[in-house]
């Protein structure tokens, strides 16, 4: 599982600014009690189950408060971690790993966390031929970093963002003045290297879709029935994607109407922080 | 209610990562089906109940994209608005909100979510005599606006980072060798204008604390009977804050022990988004 | 024509390093000659035929020296000029107009000259259907607005980054060991909404690649013969795009191949500035 | 020759720029293909004959990507090399080097373009004592490594922006009404370590100039017979630079006339990318 | 004493501004003349006696030309230092030793300067039971830096902006409509770990804020009688601050009156620079 | 007198920087007190005679904190301005009044400081015919501003930066083994618009200086009757610069050496902040 890009762009100044927010002109605690030259060792403990994620930010958290932190990683990003266990270790500068904890943990909190509750529908899905993606909806600043907190919880990702897919919604159906002028608006412009998903409200529209020859078709707010017609009436002829208050109990069902892509938001817009703790000490 | 600092600084700063994250080099569909010229209308509506927070942050975000976008909030941020309701409308060309859409709404659901949750919180607490606080457990990058959304679902801010507040925590207490020495070392450097807490797991500590003459003692992840002896201890010598796993059902009990302050890290890291949808057509 | 993001994101900030690097800590011959109240009008002017490009991205220029100054463009984004024709006229602040005059045509210059270079092979094209595509050799710093050009100027864009679309090189194919194990290994974890494209360098390459079903295969520097043989053996199973070394002669012969997309480095590489001064007085 | 500032600065910025705007929120080709532990080289191999410029700023964007990433270049800024050579190696994770490639290479090709082309301009003086001088006709965000470039090639740079060097133009001069007025004017309040340089565009205008004791005289667009006429009524009392669309044919003619400076805006905006390419294998 | 956060926030944002403003597009001087391999040392010596503060601010200064460089302090900040004795020793290249050299000095002399104002005030008040403190009137951008040195001088900080600490001062009293009023607002909402400091012009005043239980009065330019007068009536209700053109001589007659702390403008906003040379040779 | 680019570049980033220190998360003390509603007025008024500097900079802080503010100064740069003057008034919201108060008054404290002192040399030299200049002795982060201060006050700049001008010091001469190579290796290289100024030591060094052809003389640390003997020397062959502890007193009896330039650090490293206070009241 490869990391996304964390020393440069957007996830870089991000971190920037969650150090910048929490330490602002000093560590006032810390700076006043603890002398510059004390080393000091923490360890990270898990308090509940969990999957973990986020382990290579935290590493660049605790590296950016000093340097020459040593990091070791007990586990990897994707691994479930019983309560109890201990995560990963931290060496360096006391006052460094002090004034870092906070930080540090709330990324792999909140990051974790997210991985833990996809995790969670990917079980439930269980090795039914379907697709779990993500959506937009996530936490402005964080896509990079919840998109990938979402890979390592099982699912994939659909599109980062307005620029590396074609999805055109019922806003822009509206806008625009039907599906068909729509698609063949945007096909004749938009790079070959990038699909076209059309949201749908009801069969007329998915009949509009597949005579558009449209890449994927998304089923929007669909009744079970319903979903499953429209399955039969596009046969293959394009990808389904099913969207729209997707629970963890109704995912089973939604699954075995067999489309091929089932998109919750609430993998990342609903996802509680996971609880972790950390035990700092001199040496 | 006095919004946060939006237009420079930290949140501004978090406002231009979360449009270029969505945006990157453009929104693809958009711009290919909307004419430049074409001027539009939206609304944003709840679609549950909730405390609405953030608005003006929406408000920055639309007119990010375009300066003559008309922002018309129907209600204030921590008004309890019903699902169903209208709770703005944006008024300006078609491309640009079909754009600032998504950015804008993930602000308002994360800030409303955490609003909404705290409102719970709060009116769970009812007249009780006891200050409902944060923590500094929130999402890396939104610090301000957490905090923000705190005071808007109608409890209040412990510090907002490690400089305006003292906090001597197990960690600090270990690594030092006890409170006394803690805390004398702390209060002859530290601003006359920031208050000493002191986090301490039992009564011996609370004795301690309270020979130290420290300003607010934090009661860490006590048993009720033991929180209950340690505010007769106490007597008003020093703030009492309990923390620690604070559940909304036992907020009540932890309340008539008689402490001043109950902090709350689930506020901010476990309240979900509340659900608001936007509907944008041309006019 | 829609304009990239100029006001937000990358855009944005190579225009702040554009005026800075020009500008520094003053523009020492217009602020020791030039008194702050003095009102002026410029002109730029033509000296060659040649496509507009950029006249956003020069607004945005003169505006960010001084909010107040008025542009008038005679002429939009696409529009053929003749070599003597004014483009544009700006009035405000005198001084301001001549601090700004060399960044904003600077920009022009470049823009226009990209999209002027694009236009012609367009029209070399003619009325054959094929696509004629960029490519991701743009000046660093300056994909966002060469891409831009590009599509001024008549052609496609392919894909903006690394981000937005699979190609599987000539170095991932050799790291990975064959194409057949990069498609299959790419297409079960990539978003559905980017198609997968393969570069392949001989015909047995080609036939790989249909194995695998792969949305567009690149030929990659083949000869006209070969390339032939390519298309008739994919036939309309995948895309064909043609890319290497492709000149303006050979564009007709390529395009008559029955190809899908030719791509050429050189539209952004090689093209030059085109002529374009600016006269600037008091008014 | 020593490097510009490369690690601080505005070209830091724009290597920041570049890589984000290349990688965006991941390389999905290589991050899906390539396992993080794997080590790869690649190795730059000029296309045809070539000035080199800029292997600093590519050592830079490799080493940005992990700085773990070995970067030995085989010759010098400034080397000619021929096409086929190696002009460098990098060594270090593969799929950094992957995701790298296109940046670096850039960079390598922009910068080396200019520095074949202005070795062409140099090499036509010969040895001829006149100086050939770039403009601050150059690609926005690229002043310091474009004039860098120009250096490499064997030219000297001009001013680098609007604040060393003051420099009176037509624009000026009309807006200020006449030369000396101008000349007077900056003389009594401009630093005393810069020097003037007046654009004239007939004989009177020299004299006008002359009579102020400038520094340079730029002759703007004069015919040969014009420019001999102009260096003999100067005759060594200021410095005298031609400028205006200099070809590469016109250049002894123009220094023969004994004029000190020729400026060629040609050197870095009508400069093309040479032709490099990067083969990269795991080891 | 722990150094500020340096490497990362507003002091890391401070630093880049300082060497881009002064090498801009390079050290013109120093890249001419010293070629890139030649190795140096520098010393920097003090021409008066100095205390000492910002040695951690020169070493990335100077590492950031060049990681290599080799930084050897003779002293530690707070130290008092005789004219003529050497501070510190640096190794590298000669070439990034010289163009450092004028950003590390104005970093060093300022933050010494005003440590060593500060120590001239800190000696005079001596034993004497009395905290000497800062104010909020220190060079914008330097609030951290400048704060660092008053402690290395040996006096204390008073709160770093408007957020670490609650001061109500005449303008908010007359715009709130009186003491009362305005105390009564704030303390319910503020954070319990910030104290109420207000700024008093007479006794009627101080008995106001008395009444209100305030934690800090502030005694703003009142005479030596009538701050005696205060001290008795708040007699230990509350701290006591002086404030307003506080100077050395009347310090100790300030102290005298039984106040609690002394601030002092001056301290920041009217120290100069002390003296130090650095002298670079090749070795 | 224009002033220096505000709005972009390097001051906008001081006054962000400025801003953000001050305020961080919020300005706790008014925005509990004051409601988004009400209207201010605040007057800045002068306590002592100074020179005012900075108008435009205090302009940009007040209404980064609200467009809206109104902001009229009753004087201009330049103006000497008695001790009880008013010197300009703001309108608008009141809590942005207060907020923004403290920023915009230590600018302009500091510029005020730094032109005032500078006008107390200019008037010490009366009508000598000699130039008071300025050094890169400045405040990191600051060199812009302070050096339109020292225009405001009526004296010149020296070199902006290490990019403006060539000055060949002692370390420098040191390093490249004497004046005549470095002198000879310069003038090869830079640009023809930047002069070149030697620092010498002696008379010999003067005279190698001279044979060398150099532009500027810097005479370091002279004694007077040196200087005298270093005029008739050099005897109007080049500018001469005395530099080095220069003081008020010394100034007339320097000047009447004959020498050109007289450069001194104090006028920027030395300058307190003039006294400058504000009044803020609802209207």
């Amino acid at each position: 599982m490869n990391t996304p890009p964390i020393g440069t762009g957007a996830v870089n100044a991000l971190i920037d600014l969650a150090l910048a927010e929490d330490i602002g002109p000093g560590d006032i605690t810390t700076d006043h009690l603890i002398a510059p030259g004390v080393a000091g060792r923490g360890y990270v403990t898990a308090k509940e189950p969990l999957v973990i994620a986020g382990l290579e930010v935290a590493r660049v958290v605790f590296q950016r408060l000093d340097g020459g932190i040593r990091f070791e990683p007990f586990f990897a990003d994707g691994d479930k971690i019983s309560g109890g266990d201990r995560v990963l270790a931290v060496t360096g500068p006391l006052g460094a790993l002090l004034t870092a904890e906070r930080t540090a943990l709330n990324f792999l909190q909140r990051l974790s966390g997210i991985a833990t509750c996809v995790r969670g529908y990917v079980e439930a899905l269980g090795s039914r031929p379907v697709r779990l993606v993500d959506t937009r909806k996530t936490a402005p600043g964080w896509r990079v970093l919840e998109k990938y907190a979402v890979r390592v919880g099982g699912a994939h990702n659909h599109r980062f963002g307005l620029y590396d897919g074609v999805l055109i919604k019922d806003n822009h159906i509206a806008a625009i003045g039907g599906i068909s002028r729509a698609v063949g608006k945007i096909r004749s412009s938009v790079s070959h290297l990038v699909r076209i998903e059309v949201e749908v409200a009801d069969l007329e529209q998915v009949k509009e879709a597949l005579a558009m020859k449209v890449d994927v078709i998304m089923l929007d707010n669909m009744a079970l029935e319903q979903i499953r017609e429209a399955v039969a009436l596009i046969d293959g002829q394009a990808l389904v994607e099913v969207s729209g208050g997707v629970t963890l109990e109704a995912l089973g069902r939604l699954a075995d109407t067999g489309v091929d892509l089932i998109s919750v938001g609430a993998l990342t817009h609903a996802a509680r922080s996971v609880d972790l703790s950390m035990q700092i000490m001199p040496v």
